[in-house]
């Protein structure tokens, strides 16, 4: 099987522009086919603000919403999907950007209301996802960009956890392609002390997953990521590694591995 | 040669969800390969003024500063694009939206700034437009819907006329395809009355409208409209015509031609 990777920057660094362009300029340089899936960063909370749109949060996750879609689907899909595109076409690497709407790539379903009612928020069966669609845009030599707006095929656009969306359009690449997730963020890696990013753990597996919970090593946002890239790995992808964006070509990671 | 429409809607139907949806449902119904552009509406200056950002105008046409650029890349190539193209997606329609950085399909030149500096706006010349991407999505199926927001190839998104975008896609679809141009917006056609719905002027020949300008019975943003129509036809596109959004399935309209 042919080879792709799939990337996911957060949102810490689509807030600076310059780490941003050295991120893609090494996105630039990697071999071979490529999916990037972008996070949202501070400029729709900062919007909200401006706009006088009431920003609710449970758990540290955005309540969508009518007034709140709306934004997210100007900033993510519009201005930061749009800029990361025209940067990535600077460069030479043929980028397309896309919503999970657009040749309905990635539908997904409006989560329901009970017990908490998020809002506008969709949740991605990977099964579901228009690989087909994929590989022809990826065997024509794009790009995909992706942010994390899908929707519900029913005329709603639904905002989606981009960590979720990574790991699901990795699940769901891996049927066509040997498949490679990239989480990239603010951090060398998991840390076994979050104060000290020498603290990089190369290797977690399942099992020793299960032990940093047990010892309270891993908390907090860290767990649904790690979450995310075990349900990658137990569903056909070959390989997760979580990462400092700068730190993209180089080995400097923390490697998933079932076992 | 195989048989295109390339349609573009005005900001006046963007800006009504019945008449939009009752738009699209017709869109639909259009046999054969499409491709839609749509203009901004009255969001973008909606949402200027909660942000402050100042409004600057000459001519009747909007100066592009670095704010306004973000505002209508959110406003044009986020919110608008991606609702229509979820609504298409709704009713079946295997929409893709695109601004013209994605996968360059529509690559622009920055205004020089003399005589007037309208900031981050683009001139498309149809020739450089990637012809090549979108028969392949049309082949595939698929119905690409543009923002009129482009990019210079240098890292920059910039601000068209989606009139004038228009036009062009359609100037360059027609070295493959038997390409006609619909221009849909509010009115009925072109009117010898501007207060009279009912005095569509049927057919416009290159000299009945030069017959028209000089009597000023065709003024103001009609102008640059039939200017884009006629080099459209001058150009290699079979037909243009300019009709109300309602009538896209019948044949009130004002059909042009150039003799």
């Amino acid at each position: 099987m042919k080879k792709l990777t799939v990337i996911k920057i957060g949102g810490n660094i689509v807030d600076k522009p310059d780490a941003l362009q050295n991120f893609l300029n090494n996105f630039h340089k990697m071999e071979g086919p490529k999916v990037l899936i972008h996070g949202g960063g501070v400029l729709a909370t900062e919007l909200s603000a401006k706009l006088g749109i009431e920003v609710k949060m449970h758990n540290g996750r955005r309540i969508t919403d009518d007034q709140t879609l709306k934004l997210v689907t100007m900033v993510y899909a519009g201005l930061i999907n749009k800029q990361i595109t025209a940067s990535l076409q600077k460069i030479g690497c043929n980028a397309i950007g896309l919503s999970g709407a657009d040749g309905n790539s990635v539908p997904a379903v409006k989560r329901p209301a009970d017990p908490i009612d998020w809002g506008y928020v969709g949740d991605v069966d990977p099964a579901r996802i228009n690989t087909s669609l994929l590989a022809f845009l990826l065997d024509k030599g794009l790009c995909p960009v992706f942010c994390a707006i899908t929707h519900d095929s029913n005329g709603s656009l639904l905002n989606t956890n981009a960590d979720t969306m990574a790991s699901n359009l990795a699940i769901a690449l891996s049927k066509d392609y040997t498949t490679r997730l990239v989480y990239c963020f603010e951090k060398d890696g998991v840390l076994s002390d979050p104060d000290n990013n020498e603290s990089v753990i190369p290797l977690i597996t399942k099992s020793s997953y299960r032990q940093l919970l047990e010892e309270k090593k891993v908390i907090g946002g860290m767990i649904p990521k790690l979450d995310n890239a075990f349900s990658a790995l137990e569903n056909g992808v070959s390989e997760v590694v979580i990462k400092h964006a700068d730190n993209l070509l180089n080995s400097k990671e923390t490697l998933l591995m079932l076992r």
